[in-house]
Formats: C-alpha cells, structure tokens, sequence
C-alpha cells in the first residue's frame, strides 16, 4: 500500500526564435520520455498546448516551454540530459530541474545531489535547498535568465482523509467518479479534462484552457496517501478558491504550497495554521516560495504493523 | 555540516537465573560491537550497572537487561543478531529492536524492513510503525514477554537554535563547557558522569546514579542538528522539569518524546503545541507512545545552497 507520488520537475524555456517545441512530434516525446522509463498513455491538444499524460504524471508543451513532471521512481535526470543534449543548451533560456522531498527516499535510484552533479557537467546553474531534511523540504537546480521562468503553484496534500480518500481507495471507483467528488467542471469552468485511472490505484488529471493548465495527480495508498495539484492559473483567477475546496475535500493532515512567484498566496482552509514559511529570492523581482500548513488539531498516529 | 543523529536502539532482558550480563566482560562487548563498526571509548560503572559510552552512542548493560543504541551509519542489526545468537534466545526474556526516522535514509546501509526479516529468521516477534513515513516516526520490532520491557524514556530534538545551538559549533567548545551549559550537574543530582566531545563535532554523555542512567546525544551539524536524551528515570523524580529545562536552554524547532511506560507525559515547555500523538497498546496494560511537538509560531526557513 505504499507508492511514491513526490513528484520531480523539469522546466524549461527556450530563447526567442528557437524552432517550435511542438514540432518535434509525438515520437521525440516518446523517445525522450523512455530515458525515465515514462510512457505517454493519452494526449489532450488546444491551438496553444498538447498536454500529454504519462505512466508517471505529466507533460505539457507549449511552443517556446515545457513542464515535464514524473513521480514514482522514475529517474527524470536522464530525460532532462537526453532533452539538454537534443536542444542544444544555446537554445534553452532559462531550465528548473526540482526535486520535492520524496516519502521512502532510499528507494530513488539517485539522490539530488547525485542529478545536479551530472547536469552541471551541461548546464552551468545554481542549486537550493528549502526545507528541513527531516521535513517536507524542496531541492532546486536554476540555470539561465530566471525571468524566463513561468509563474506557477504547486499544492502538495499529504495522508488525505474522509469520504473522498476513502472512496479513493474503493473497488468501485471511476474516473468520473472521482472528477465529479473533486467538484472539477465547476472550479475549472472553460477548461478541457484528459483523466486516467491507473490500477491497483492512482488517479492523473490534465486540464487546458488555452494557455492554461490545471494538472491533478492523487495517489491514495494508504501508507502515502498524497495529492498534487500544479497550475499557472493566478491567484486573480481564485486559485485560492480553488485550493480551498480542495482542501476541504480531501481534508489532509498537512498540505504544501510553493511556487515560482512575485505574489505569495494567502489562502488557507481555515482548519489549517501555517507551520513554516520559506522564499528564495531570485534576480528580477522573482521568487521560489515554499509553505507548509497542518492542521490546528492534534492528530492521532495509529499504529501499523509491519 | 551533516551527520545522521538518529538512533538505532536495543532492549533486551534475560529470562531470571541467567548468568549475568556484566559477567560476560568488556572483551565480549567490544568483539559484539565490532560487528556494527562501534567501539568502546570509555566506560562509567557502579555496583549496578556498566555504562559504556562508544564511538556511536551508548551501551548500559545491567545484571540481567542491557541497553544498546548507535547512531550514524552503523549496522545495529549485525550486533542485535550475534548477541542473539551468542546468549542464545531461550535466554531472552524480551527483546525490542528499534529504528527511528532517519535523517537521510538513501544513505543507510539497510532498512528496518531488511532489519526485521533477519531478525524474524533467529527470534518470533511482531513489529510496527508509529508515524508518518514522510515525517518523524519510529519502527520497533517486539519479542518476548512485554512486561519484562523496563520504562524507558527518550526525547528527540531537532533544529536547535540560540546561544548553546551556536556555542555547540564553535572552535572553542570543550565536554566540561556544554555539561555546564545543559546545567547537568544541578539536573541530575547524585549521578556521575562520563562525557566525550567528538572531532570535529559532537557530544555524548553516560550518566549513572545506581540502577539510574540518563544519556545525551548531541550532532549539531546545521542542517541536521540533532539532541537526543534517554532515561529510566520516572516522572515522579520530576523528569518534565529536567526536560522542559533542557528544551529552553537547546530551543528545537521541534521535538518528539516516546517510551514504553503505562503513563505518557504530559509536560511540554509553553513554547511548544502537541501536533500529533500516537499510541501502541501492549500486553499487561503497558504501551508505547511517541508524541509530537512543535514551536507555535511558524517557522522561517532559509534556503541552503547546494
């Protein structure tokens, strides 16, 4: 009952002018993705973006960026160099490789540390930590203009509770089961959905509305129950909103937000206190934030046998 | 700036009219210890107890019980298996083996899990989780009678702050500078001590007053700083002062307390909030708990360059 969702996270943008990124077809995708042992399973297209879902999460492509998630054990560092390597690091503008705290760490087939040694041999960058390392923690590799940086969140939900988590984990889920729970058509009004139900367990979601993008992955095991959401939907458009509801759906224990900002969120469920805040700040204004929340009650440990 | 602080821990009490545990000599716990790459530095001893205080931590060893634990990379699990086999385990009465949440797991040389398998080959026994594998919690694998399990507390603290935090990386620290500053001798009055100061940093002391001990572990590396005591003193010789008293002077972001005791404490410095709690119920109305606590206010995290 355990399966790892901590996601890694490739960003990148390439300098104006390059050759478009959706040009390089479905196969380069495929080709590229093999290198983590990712497979696409389905592809959802708009005029601005082709949002691929993967064996492992998420890719999304627009024509001058690309946002490349994975979680499992997947070892991303290998499609990030075969992708430096094909585009040639002249024609990448700015790159964020990022690496959240993963729930079993010994199993990962590399380290952090291990990946930014490799692409430092590429790409020249720097490399962060925020977070405790026995804590929810985010580990960071920038390279290039971070203005080019697109603005982004990502919320984390971890040990989900309830009647959704528990449905989660029920024999008689759907995809559209879930979908409707989580209440998407109506917090995510204009946008089209691409959801998958991975068996035993597991449910990804990509959502595109014209340049923007909504991506859900929920992995209820119940040793590692863990949410992510990931959008650059702003906080004008009532992520907030959102968040919230989400939050009060699937009710976790403890939730991270972080992101690629000038503007911090505020929001919170009010049944949560913010336990610790960091921010690294970057050139031009930007920033990488981090927050983590848990809930004001005191909650109990059961016991599990081993 | 990192060493693994948390612990690996054995109990163990030998079924009555065995041959005594201090007669077994210290040749025969320095070949045990050798397994797990442990050595003995020094050692502390009165008519009722031998208290060696090693390269990784502690060994108490009493008539008929003894207490274990190493820190680091240290392979606990070759002694707890060839002091098994050398006792014999028709003389054990009781044994736990346990492992708290490290600090960086992918740098282990096995997992509780590997730990258990080869334990469950020599010894029947049941083992458990309490607490978040994404957080801090504790593995302990249980064989024997219980109530032959002696009361044990231990409290865990992680990111100290202030004067001694800061004292404790300084070049000009010595063993008898950070006993005054833990005000020890006013903390435990009666018991003889044994402290080590490690190179390049590091802290450990046995301390004995009878059937008594108390022992404190200090890694104050930065981005792993780390305090650990434990103790057979109750909380009627007013434990949660001497406690309370060392969290003021160490100030921890946060702290963890768990034990094998009927009654679970209730002190906590007024700094401090309960965020979670758990509780294993055992034979003979004993029980293991672990306690979780935090400072109140949120905490700000600074990025670590990498």
């Amino acid at each position: 009952m355990y399966f790892e969702g901590a996601e890694k996270r490739l960003s990148l943008t390439l300098v104006a002018a390059s050759p478009s990124l959706r040009g390089l077809g479905d196969d380069f995708w495929r080709r590229a993705l093999l290198k983590s042992d990712t497979e696409i399973l389905s592809k959802l297209s708009c005029e601005q973006c082709d949002a691929y879902l993967l064996s492992e999460s998420s890719l999304f492509v627009w024509h001058d960026n690309l946002v490349l998630i994975t979680c499992g054990n997947t070892r991303l560092i290998e499609t990030v160099l075969s992708l430096v390597e094909s585009l040639g690091n002249v024609q990448i503008a700015s790159l964020s490789y990022q690496r959240k705290s993963e729930i079993l760490p010994a199993l990962q087939s590399s380290r952090f540390e291990d990946d930014i040694a490799r692409l430092r041999g590429m790409l020249s960058g720097d490399a962060y930590r925020i977070g405790h390392l026995d804590g929810h923690h985010h580990q960071l590799f920038l390279s290039g203009e971070m203005v080019q940086l697109k603005a982004v969140q990502t919320v984390q939900m971890y040990h989900i509770r309830g009647e959704l988590a528990d449905y989660l984990l029920c024999d008689r889920q759907t995809a559209e089961g879930i979908a409707t729970r989580l209440n998407l058509s109506q917090l995510l009004p204009g946008f089209y959905f691409d959801a998958h139900l991975f068996s035993p367990l597991g449910y990804s979601l990509n959502a595109l509305r014209g340049d923007d993008y909504f991506t859900v992955h929920i992995t209820p095991q119940e040793a590692s129950s863990y949410v992510s959401l990931e959008t650059n939907l702003s906080l004008g458009e009532d992520l907030g909103g959102i968040v919230n509801e989400l939050l009060n759906r699937l009710n976790p224990v403890s939730w991270d937000v972080s992101g690629f900002e000038a503007q911090e969120p505020g929001y919170c469920a009010e049944q949560y206190s913010l336990q610790a805040s960091g921010e690294l700040t970057l050139a031009d204004g930007l920033g990488l934030y981090i927050k983590h929340y848990k809930q004001r009650d005191c909650e109990q440990l059961l016991p599990v046998t081993l």
